[in-house]
C-alpha cells in the first residue's frame, strides 16, 4: 500500500536559522517555501532521494506546531507516507482497525490530499498518508 | 552529498507489539530482525520505498534505546541519511562547523559504517550518516 516515504515533517522555531543544515550541511536540494494558511506554518521543502524534508514554522500562537514546540522543542513532528489511493487506503486502515484522526482526507501543501493517522496507533509517531496526484 | 533517507529509527517497547501496523496497516515489506549487541537493541527493518524504518526494542536497562523510551516514550528516535563516502562526510561537515557526536565512524547494523551528528547541531533531531557499501 505504502510506496515511499513522502516526506518528514520536522517542527522548528525559524526556517531561517534551520535550512542552512539541511542545505549545506547536508547537501540537499531547497525546493523552496509555501505557507499553509490552514495549517497555520510556513513550510520549507528540501529534497533528498525520493522524499523530502518539511521543515515547520509556525506563523500564529495558536498553530499545532507552535503548540508542539512549546511541548517537546524543535524535533520530528510526522511522518508522511504516499499512498496511490488515499481514500482506498483509508478505508482499508479502517478495516483493519487502525484509529484515524481523519476519516476523510483534507487539502495539503503543493495540493496534496493528506490523512493524518491517529498516534495511539502508530506507537507514538504522528503518521500522515498522502496522495500527491502525480 | 547525502544521496537518500537510508532509513528512520523509531524506538518502541515490544517489535511484536510494533511489526503489525508497519506491515500489515501500511503494508511495508518486513525484512527480518538483527540484534545489535554493541547498542543493547534488537532491530525490525521494514522496507518502504528506497529506505526503511527500523524499529527499535531495547534488550537491557542501560540500553540508549531504553533511556530514551523512559524519558519521551515511544517515538521517533534517529534520522539516517546515506552517503557515499563517511570519512568525506565528516572531513566536509567538521569544515562546516556542525557538532558532531563521532568523529570517526562506527560499525552499525548490517555491517554498515555510521555516525551521529550532535543533536544542537541539527534542532533537535538525533541524526546519522551512514556508508552502507553498496
Amino acid at each position: 500500500m505504502t510506496e515511499k516515504i513522502n516526506h518528514i515533517g520536522i517542527a522548528v522555531k525559524s526556517l531561517d536559522a534551520s535550512i542552512p543544515f539541511y542545505r549545506d550541511g547536508l547537501g540537499m536540494t531547497f525546493e523552496g517555501t509555501e505557507e499553509v494558511a490552514e495549517q497555520k506554518v510556513k513550510v520549507a521543502f528540501l529534497q533528498v532521494g525520493e522524499s523530502r524534508i518539511e521543515l515547520l514554522e509556525p506563523t500564529a500562537e495558536d498553530s499545532p506546531v507552535a503548540k508542539f514546540l512549546e511541548k517537546n522543542g524543535e524535533g520530528i513532528h510526522h511522518m508522511a507516507y504516499e499512498v496511490a489511493d488515499i481514500e482506498a487506503a483509508l478505508a482499508d486502515l479502517k478495516e483493519k482497525g487502525v484509529r484515524l484522526i481523519d476519516e476523510t482526507p483534507r487539502r495539503g501543501a503543493h495540493n496534496s490530499l493528506i490523512a493524518f493517522l491517529h498516534p495511539k496507533a502508530t506507537g507514538g509517531v504522528l503518521t500522515e498518508i498522502c496522495q500527491c496526484g502525480h
